[in-house]
């Protein structure tokens, strides 16, 4: 009976988003899940380990292009431009992703032990940029500077971004921020 | 049987550093702690409500802090400056706690759990003084960039005086990260 169900992950990853939404992450179950989305247990198990992967499986993926883009910025790019590569390639990459956005960033606000999870994630994201930068050439402290300054302007960003029901401009959102930056720490 | 126990809390806290560090934090016990203080449970329980507590009680005081330092820095002070002076004022008051910061690091590197507790910390740091800018006048998104580097820097700062033997001087390596902040965003 394991026949091919057309795009059984996005519509897994709806049902979850609403469920979650409804009665909150810990009273759903990927039973609740999988019925919701017209679709067995086992199929969910196909694309997701636990129901906290739906929101969190993208995590290596995500801090991979983060990495990958700040690596790949021209070796004659200063730090900072180097960075802002990285943040902008992958803030482009979330252009079709603001209606989910939205609503996992509501069900993590809603949840203690979401909200802790996606602070490691970013954590992780952070440690990965200043190891790349190091690679870079860039030394300690800057390296870390720099990357744990990267991921928070990120965030910003993307907070801002997720708070409005426009899908604005997400990369643009993130020039705002390092424009931000660099005038603060310029003194004004 | 109540009587006072010369320096109860600095006995527990160091018993407390000790066995975590021997016997891993989930494995040691109230009890262990408060035998290897030469105290009872009851002495511990009127210092701490449970034994993550010696690792985060002084949170909400360490937050306030940063908090008053930055809501007395002078008005016309750039908020770069302001955020300095907040940093430095906190990092003196470690001057004499070298030694139980660095114990208490190694406890929390070694514990993924507590370094979640420690990540949530520093986000509400984050979030307090973020808060105190904006009652300074500054806007967002300027306000949250601010408050999230400032913490950055003041981790950074902070792990690179507990990974030294030597007590260092922590002020000095704050205005460093700090200098260092303004290089990159200036591009150098």
């Amino acid at each position: 009976m394991s026949r091919w169900e057309p795009n059984a992950r996005g519509r897994l990853e709806q049902a979850a988003l609403e469920l979650f939404a409804e009665r909150g992450f810990e009273q759903t179950t990927v039973e609740d899940i999988a019925t919701r989305a017209g679709l067995t247990k086992r199929t969910f198990f196909r694309y997701f380990s636990d129901k906290r992967e739906v929101l969190f499986g993208g995590g290596d993926e995500f801090k991979q292009r983060f990495v990958d883009a700040l690596a790949g910025a021209p070796a004659s790019a200063a730090p900072i431009e180097a960075i802002a590569i990285s943040l902008e390639t992958v803030a482009s990459a979330f252009r079709d992703r603001h209606q989910f956005a939205r609503q996992r960033q509501a069900v993590i606000a809603a949840n203690a032990e979401l909200q802790e999870r996606e602070l490691v994630k970013l954590a992780s994201v952070a440690a990965a940029l200043a190891a790349t930068l190091r690679e870079r050439g860039v030394d300690e402290p800057d390296a870390s500077v720099i990357a744990e300054t990267a991921v928070a302007v990120f965030r910003i960003a993307f907070e801002r971004w997720v708070a409005d029901t426009d899908a604005g401009n997400l990369p643009e959102l993130i020039r705002e921020s390092l424009q931000a930056l660099r005038a603060v720490a310029a003194g004004r």
